[in-house]
C-alpha cells in the first residue's frame, strides 16, 4: 500500500481524499495545510498539521494548492526521500526543486461538498523518471480507469483546452442565466438543454453537434438576435463566436 | 384524446411523435411533409402524406418544419377547425394567419436518434385565445411536467438565451476539441469536464460557478495562455471573454 501526505486543504485535496479512502491501494496517512478551519474538516479521520516542518515520511507527497504556492511548499520537502507530486494544469513539473518529481493532474472541476465519480476522471501523469512514472501511473490507475501519460507542454495546452470547456462555457451559462432574469424568467428553463448540449458531445464531436443560425449562416435571425441584445459585452460577444462560426463551416464547404 | 397532426418530419418531428405515444392523453393521427424517406420512417405506425392537400381533421395541427417554412405550411391550414401551432423559438405567432393559432415551443436541442426524456423539457405555450391556451397546456401537460406560459417576446429572449447556452457552448467544445487534436491527444479527455460542467449549474448558479483566471484577474496565467494559441480567432475568444469575466467580477467587488 503507498502512503500519501497531501499538502493543502483546498476542494480538490477534500476529493483526492475521498477517493483515496475508497481503495487498499493507496492511504492518505496524513494532510498539511495553514488553514485551521479546513484542516479541523480532515482531523478526525487522519492526522494534520499546520507546521510545514512536521511533515510525516510518505511515499508520495501530493501538493494541492494554488499554483504560486507550489514552489514553496515543494521546498519543505527536500530531504524527503518519497516522491513530490504538484496537481495543477499550468505549471511545468521543474517548478518542483525535488528530484524526485512528478505531476498527477486530475482533469476535473471541483466544487466543495458536491461528490464525483473519480473514476471517470482523467488523471493526466508525467514524471522525472521511468521508476517514478510507474508509481504514479500506479497511485491513479488506483481511484482513476482513465490515466494518461502527457508531458508538461501537452498539459498546458490540455489547461488552456479547459479553461474554454469549462470556464468559458460557464461565462456563456451565465449570459443565458442573465437574458432569463431580465426578462423575469426563471434560468431552470435553460438547465435541460445545458445538460443535453454536454451529453450530446460525450457520443459525437462538437464540430458534428453544431446547430443555429450562425452554422446555417442565417443572416436575418442573427440580426433579429442582435436587435434584442442591448449589453455591449453581449453584443461583441454574439457577433465574434457567431462570425467564427459561420467561417468555420463555410471553410468546409 | 386530443388528436393531433404533425407537419414537417425533421427531428423534433419524430421526437414528439415518440413523445406522444407514450401518453393516453393525446394521438397523433398522421404525419404530413414533402420529404418520402422521412416520411416512411413514421409509416409503420401512423397515417402519413406528401399532399398538403390531404390532410386530415384533428384537433391540433403541430407545425414543426424550418422557420421559413411556417407560413406557407400553415396557409394549407386555413379551413380547418382545429388548433394550428408553430415549434419555433424564433418566430412570431402571428406568422400563423389562422384565427385559432398558438405556439407549442420545446427548449431542448434535438438529434436524430437520440433518445430524449420529454418530461423534463420545458414546453412553452402561447396563444391566442385563452381556450386554446387551456388546450395547449393540457397537450403539453400530457408529455412534460414543465409547462410555460411565454409571450412572443419572452420566448424569442430565450431562443437568444439558448443560443448562448447551446450553440455558443458546443463551439467553445469545439474549440477544446482542436486544440486537444492538435497536441495529438484525444478529445474524451475533456468529456468528464464538459458534463460536469453542464451538471454544476443544475444546482448552483454559473455567477458562483465561475473559475479560472479570468475571474480571479491572474493576469500571468492569462498571459501564458496567449502564448499558447496560435489561431487569430481563438486568440480574440480567449481575450474577450476573459476581458468580460474579469470586468464582471471587479465590479462586483
Amino acid at each position: 500500500m503507498l502512503t500519501i501526505v497531501l499538502l493543502g486543504t483546498g476542494n480538490l485535496s477534500k476529493h483526492l481524499f475521498e477517493a483515496f479512502s475508497k481503495t487498499e491501494k493507496a492511504k492518505v496517512i496524513q494532510v498539511v495545510g495553514r488553514n485551521n478551519d479546513r484542516l479541523s474538516q480532515f482531523s478526525r479521520t487522519v492526522a494534520v498539521s499546520n507546521d510545514f516542518g512536521s511533515i510525516m515520511d510518505a511515499d508520495i507527497y501530493i501538493i494541492a494548492v494554488n499554483d504560486d504556492a507550489i514552489l514553496e511548499v515543494s521546498n519543505h520537502l527536500l530531504n524527503k526521500k518519497g516522491i513530490v507530486v504538484h496537481t495543477s494544469g499550468a505549471m511545468n513539473m521543474d517548478v518542483i526543486k525535488v528530484e524526485n518529481r512528478g505531476v498527477f493532474y486530475p482533469l476535473q472541476t471541483f466544487t466543495e461538498d458536491k461528490p464525483l465519480d473519480f473514476t471517470t476522471i482523467p488523471i493526466c501523469v508525467e514524471a522525472k523518471s521511468l521508476e517514478t512514472l510507474q508509481l504514479l501511473k500506479k497511485l491513479a490507475g488506483a481511484i482513476s480507469n482513465n490515466v494518461q501519460e502527457i508531458d508538461s507542454a501537452q498539459r498546458k495546452k490540455m489547461h488552456l483546452a479547459a479553461v474554454f470547456v469549462n470556464n468559458f462555457t460557464n461565462y456563456l451559462y451565465g449570459v443565458g442565466e442573465a437574458i432569463c432574469l431580465e426578462e423575469g424568467l426563471s434560468f431552470d428553463l435553460l438547465k435541460p438543454l445545458i445538460l443535453e448540449t454536454a451529453e450530446k458531445v460525450q457520443s459525437m464531436s462538437p464540430w458534428e453537434a453544431q446547430t443555429g443560425p450562425a452554422k446555417r449562416g442565417d443572416k436575418k435571425s442573427i440580426q433579429g438576435h442582435l436587435t434584442l441584445l442591448k449589453d455591449k459585452t453581449q453584443i461583441e460577444l454574439y457577433t465574434l463566436i457567431s462570425e467564427a462560426i459561420k467561417q468555420a463551416y463555410e471553410k468546409k464547404l
